[in-house]
Parts: C-alpha cells; sequence; structure tokens
C-alpha cells in the first residue's frame, strides 16, 4: 500500500498547555511531506516524530490565528539553516505572507533558502499542488475570521494485472501501462479482449480533509462529500453549543453531524479547547452522531487504506 | 533569605533539540518575575514551572538572532487572552522592537493589553529597571551581530536590629528606620549610640549577570566585575576554539576565564551547540579554570544565597 499518512503534531487551541500543542498536521505521502497549520513548537514536534525537514517543501496555513503559524519563524529558521539550497512554499493569506516576509527577511537574510508565498484568497476553490499521485485543494471554512480547509486526494490508481492472462494473450510490455489504466487490448488479428479479463480493480484512492477552524457549516458538507477521512475541529461539548458558535468553532458532535452528512468513512477530532482535562466527553458526544470518531493526539499516526 | 533565584527555561543554542529548548531564563526576584531572552516554546517552559503570567511584567533581549526571541509571538499572545488590562515592558534593539510591533498590532489587536518597548542602543550602558529593591542594567557583549547582556544587583539590605540594645537605649520607633540604613542614634539629652551598638550586618546583596551570546572578551569583565554569579555562554569545547571566534561565541574554558577574572564567585554556562550529547566535556574543560562551575539545563532552578 502507498504510503498516505496523518501525522498530529499538535491538536489543542488557542495556548499550548503541558497537555496539547498548538495547531499542526504532517501528511506524508509517499515520502513528500506536506504540513498543515504550524503552531509555536512544530519544528520541535516535527523532530520528535522522527520527520525529515529536506522532505516537506509545502505548508498550508487554514487562517491567521497566532496558534496555527507562530511556529514558522522557528521551522523556517532551522530549514533555513540545514538546507541553505532548499525551498518551500508557505500557502498562506496575503496578510500572512507580508507579516511572514518581513521577519524571515530579516531573521534568514544570510541564507539562500528560498521561500515561496503562494497567497490564499478568502473564500477561494482551488487546486494548490498537483502531483502525478496527488492532488491538493483548498475550500472556504466559516470561522470568526478568513479560513480555509484543504482536501488531499490521491488520484485514481493503476489496476492489476492477471499475470496468467496477460502470459496468456502474450501481452507486449508496450501495451501494459494502457491496460493498467483500464484500456482493452486488441491483437494483431483484430481480436478484443476485455480490460476485465485483463485486470482486477485498482487498490481505492484515499482522501483526507483538513476543517479547522470552522463553526458547524452544512456547506462544509458540500465541498467535503465522500471524503475517506475528515479531521474537523471540535472545541468543545454539547453544554458549548452556544459559545461555540460566537466564537466560530464547533463542538464534538456538530463535527460528527458534519462527517455524517459528508457520508465519510472516518472522522477524527481535535482542536480541543484547554477547558478539558480529558477528551472523553468529546469522543463520546461524537459517538453518539458518527460510528468511527478517533481522538487526535500529539503523535498519533493515521494510515488511510 | 529574600529570594533572587534563576530559573533556566532553555539553554540550548540556535535550534531547539529533544535535549535542549533555545535561550530563555526568568530571574525570580521576590516573587516579581523578569524573563531573560524568549527562544521559542519559552511560555510552555514558563508553564512547566509553574510560573504565574501576572507577575511577569519585563522582558529582556539580548539580541535579534530568533532563538532568543521566535517565543515572544507565543508568549505575549497567551499574556494578552490571559490579563487583557495588564502590560509588560520589552527591552530589546530597535529593529527587534519594529518587528515584533508589527506582528503583535495584527495578531493581538482585539486585546486592550498593552506592550511597551524600551529601546536598547547598541552597546549602551543603562539602568533598565529599577525599584526598592534591585536594579538591572545593561551593558555590551561581543557577539557577531550587536548583543547586550544584563545585570541584576540586589540593593543594599537593612541592617540587623540587636534587640536588647534597642531596647537598653529606649529607642524610639520613628528612629528604627534610619538606624536598620546605618545612622547612629543620639539621645534626647546629645549621646551618639554608634550603629555598630545597636545593629549586626545586613545580609550580603547579591549580584547575577547574564553573558549571552559573545565572544570572550575581557571588556565583559570591567563590567561584571565582582558578580556573585555569572551566566556565561558556553557554545564550543576547545577544539572548537577557532569556530568560536568566528561565530561570535565563546568555549567553555573561556567563559571560566572570564568568571575567573571577574572575580565572581559562581559560573553557570549554557548556550550548548547541539552537537553534545553531554555537556561533560564541556564543564570539565571550565572547571581546571574556575571552581564553581554549574551545567546549565531546563528546569534547573538557582537560589542566590
Amino acid at each position: 500500500m502507498a504510503k498516505f499518512r496523518i501525522n498530529i503534531l499538535g491538536c489543542g487551541s488557542a495556548t499550548p498547555t503541558v497537555r496539547h500543542q498548538p495547531s499542526c498536521q504532517v501528511v506524508d505521502f509517499r515520502d513528500k511531506l506536506f504540513m498543515i497549520d504550524c503552531g509555536e513548537g512544530a519544528q520541535l514536534q516535527f523532530r520528535r516524530l522522527g520527520l525529515k525537514f529536506s522532505r516537506l517543501n509545502h505548508i498550508f496555513i487554514s487562517h491567521l490565528h497566532g496558534d496555527h503559524l507562530f511556529g514558522l519563524p522557528g521551522l523556517l529558521s532551522t530549514m533555513a539553516l540545514h538546507d541553505t539550497s532548499g525551498s518551500v512554499t508557505i500557502h498562506i493569506f496575503r496578510e500572512g505572507a507580508r507579516l511572514l516576509k518581513e521577519w524571515m527577511d530579516f531573521f534568514n537574510r544570510k541564507s539562500p533558502f528560498e521561500i515561496i508565498y503562494d497567497i490564499i484568497e478568502e473564500g477561494e476553490h482551488r487546486v494548490l499542488y498537483e502531483d502525478q499521485g496527488l492532488t491538493i485543494e483548498t475550500f472556504p471554512l466559516y470561522h470568526r475570521t478568513p479560513c480555509n480547509g484543504f482536501i488531499f486526494r490521491e488520484k485514481p490508481k493503476l489496476r492489476h494485472l492477471k499475470g496468467d492472462a496477460v502470459a496468456f494473450h502474450k501481452i507486449p510490455v508496450a501495451a501494459i501501462k494502457s491496460i493498467k489504466e483500464g484500456a482493452d487490448f486488441v491483437t494483431e488479428d483484430g481480436r478484443v479482449i476485455p480490460n476485465v479479463m485483463l485486470t482486477t480493480d485498482a487498490d481505492p484512492s484515499m482522501s483526507y480533509a483538513y476543517c479547522s477552524d470552522t463553526m458547524m457549516d452544512m456547506r462544509v458538507v458540500d465541498d467535503i462529500r465522500g471524503i475517506d477521512t475528515v479531521y474537523h475541529e471540535a472545541t468543545y461539548d454539547d453544554s458549548m453549543t452556544e459559545r461555540a458558535r460566537e466564537r466560530g468553532h464547533s463542538t464534538s458532535r456538530q463535527a460528527a453531524q458534519i462527517a455524517r452528512a459528508a457520508k465519510a468513512k472516518r472522522l477524527i477530532i481535535g482542536h480541543y479547547s484547554k477547558r478539558y482535562n480529558s477528551e472523553d466527553i468529546l469522543l463520546a458526544q461524537a459517538s453518539e452522531e458518527f460510528p468511527d470518531v478517533k481522538l487526535a493526539n500529539e503523535g498519533l499516526r493515521i494510515d488511510l487504506e
């Protein structure tokens, strides 16, 4: 199975505590690393998880609250020290790019390490990254300041060859690629061998959506419908539903309702308010709405498969 | 004994590692807290040591390298969340104040918490803070960018009254304060009772100097002569003496030579290069030059007495 792993580096909210670090995740897609949000301490968590700075080339910042980006100056300085010829692209709202650039132009001025800024516009739907196997799109969330989420979609994979059938029909090597992609095979004398005779189904393609920070909003469902795994913020429990709305946050039950409406297969919740000494109540209330809920925790690794 | 305690929050260099946090200390002087440098993660270390944000009103930044100040945005945001009517004074070089203000004006714009900037000029000698019991002065260090150190001096304490003599001479309450300060007493009929008849010596006043980052430079000795306890950076061991000079840093032996020349009573070393998996070699080489050397470590508390 090709690697598609979510690493949780931080899943607290507002301020780091002894229990939780501020928001940060790293998606490891076939050994390319993609960071989502970068709270203070992200670089140290990155090290603790044994991840490699040299494999990190894209960082996605959901919104301009400090607990989602105060780790950037330190992380970028460390990267600039380690890999002076490297570069990284920061996908971020315009004002964040401006503020970050001011700092990095000063603190990193002696390193040729390159920081590229890709400006996300408020409310934007756009593909931010694409390679042979993956696309990363952004879509709007509904917080008290402009905020965007991110969807990672694995592209369709190749079908599996049936070795015996390939041998029996004497398929030439040159035809293998198109057959794996689903084409039928036409013999020299014009007979059509249907693809299903030659292949079995490809492994399913996986997808992951990051929804933090946001209040519960059904427009999110439209954007993440059919996703495999969704991370949705769950700052509060039921008793704080009103406060959640006021602050542009969600309860864990609301996160689960979004996952259910989107027909997701799995839900990870995080961005816990620091009022909770245990997140069991958040898990319990979400689990009343959706069967497969997991509590995020620092160091948690989830393989999508 | 009145409290005068040094708390080590971080004593690594350049980048946080699993072994050491970047530079940060908190001086606890009779329950007022003074932070020196503020590397990334300082607010979390502050919490771990059980210190109180409400008692922190002054932060001193030695120089504008990221490992000495990237913790400021997070720390200040947390303080602004907790104590919206409070304030803090940041003593920092001009360009640092400008960059920090840009960030805090944006990220803290909703809190009335006040950040006051006190500009340190390059090479400056000045008293930055003074109260009834303490003065804090700054003095120049010799790094590859402008850098200043800080000296904390406890003011002379009051002499101890001899209870029996005070009773015998029928000293009125109104005269006690000046006697504790060292004055003789003159009776109604004009006799002089010398102060030494009425008091014993005050407890000694303690002092602490922070010297990081700096190359070995004898001008530092002039500024810290007679200090009780000195923290001096000791980035490298003897084998790296040349590199130390190139990078504007010191070896542990050089730190000890400075402490000896200044006739300090105690030396704390820190700001270790991350190349060391154990600082024993730094301790051993410093100890050949100076008798009382202590290795800084995260969580170390030293009471000056």
